[in-house]
């Protein structure tokens, strides 16, 4: 029923040529998102989601993106505020789950929303990169952050 | 009815600490394929589709990416092959157009696509950033390189 | 006589196939830097030092960088931390100015320093691309920001 | 005597906000240079320096960045002609070598040096990042392209 909010800095390199923050950047943007909250636990809340997909240093398990979709709603400029990412599972399978995102400009005075996304994560053995089942414990951590899937126009 | 080649290097650099090339690297391979189908006339073919939509340097119109979608089919590892990106157009609307891929592994002795993707771009005015139609020169350029819309397992 | 201080957060994307951040992160840890001194005025301390050599939203004039060198100390580690960058005018000419750095490491105990860096800048015409002379007031600006050049085992 | 030639593609994404390459991207090319010759082994010229210095899959022995410095002449524009980094090795340390390199414009009509650069790598073991020595066959096989340091203004 809730969201993971993760604060992220913008940096002046992610703009391109056309002086905007680039689509690509974006998808950095997702994936910093992850790494907070599956790796290292560093979003605002404690969500408590951390360790459970991820053990790259151990290689125990990693978490594969097997697909992504984002919809960019608005141009985003550089600012020195930050942008934040709320994030919250979508969907929950055998071996996978679905991360939902907003993406929030932090320069703007109300909520606007400049991209929405939806990433299939996979879970797969560290060594053969075949899916594992998620385990008891990590369907347990995620199941408070787990809401309503993210409305996009297309797809 | 046919699609465009797009040949393309790794760089070392676009591997993450699992030692693949990253997610968001493969967004930035589609960016490039855009811009030498529709900014350079740089693919393989000459494909006729470059210098209608995007003007960039004459503040003419500007395409935006609107929405992108990548499915991820398999690893892909850093080699001194070229990926070749084959592009085509998906769909056409009033002022968009649907780009469609298959991304190619370079290395591999059989054809291996390692990811397919589409973006709608939107056609916009430089200043403005409203949406323009497409011009009747630019439907008669993309035409030849239209095909049916790819397959991905979500969406 | 005193130093800027700009803390950055790190992105897991800017470590290495090694697990390490890579070298050429650094690089865009300097232009970051950078753009907040000189550009948004979003160091730690109210430098003053903004606005004076770029103005690039109206064509004015440019900082572009004509040398840069980087030495690193020590393999840094992507942590939730921030690194804090620390700037300093180390010499100032006619139409250039070189910015001297220590990359501090935001996750050790004690201060760490993994890289010192030298940035020579000249400011130049927005259209023209030609040096021009720094103005009374840009020097005026940045004197209080002028210190020792950094050491470096080479150069 | 001799010098290594890479061709490397530039990236429509390589370019900032003004427009030009940035100077980030520069030590993305010449990090790509070194990996071509000391690592693949595929620069223009079968060079022999491949395999002596990098062993990354095998955990024998790492090139790491101890110091970088780049001169930057000209502005380097997006194009589709490939830019040419030219490397050779410009001193030979104990467990240290510097590469030299001039980089290349592709597109222009006649050579145009935009980049001049010097990297000191260390060669250390993989494990413990301690320096190693350089072995006899790693210096015989640099042995024939070795020659004069490259001349910078500044350094």
């Amino acid at each position: 029923m809730a969201r993971a909010h993760i604060d992220m800095e913008l940096r002046w390199g992610d703009q391109d040529r056309y002086g905007h923050v680039n689509n690509v950047a974006y998808a950095r943007y997702l994936e910093e998102a992850r790494v907070r909250v599956f790796g290292m636990g560093s979003a605002r809340e404690a969500t408590g989601m951390e360790g459970h997909f991820r053990d790259e240093d151990h290689g125990g398990s990693k978490m594969l993106v097997a697909n992504q979709q984002i919809e960019f709603l608005g141009v985003l400029e550089y600012a020195k505020q930050p942008i934040t990412v709320e994030l919250w599972i979508g969907r929950l399978g055998g071996s996978s789950l679905e991360v939902h995102y907003e993406v929030v400009d932090g320069s703007a005075a109300e909520r606007r929303v400049v991209a929405r996304a939806v990433t299939t994560m996979v879970i797969v053995d560290g060594e053969t990169l075949r899916p594992v089942r998620l385990s008891d414990e990590g369907r347990t951590a995620v199941e408070p952050w787990t809401d309503a899937p993210v409305r996009m126009r297309r797809g």
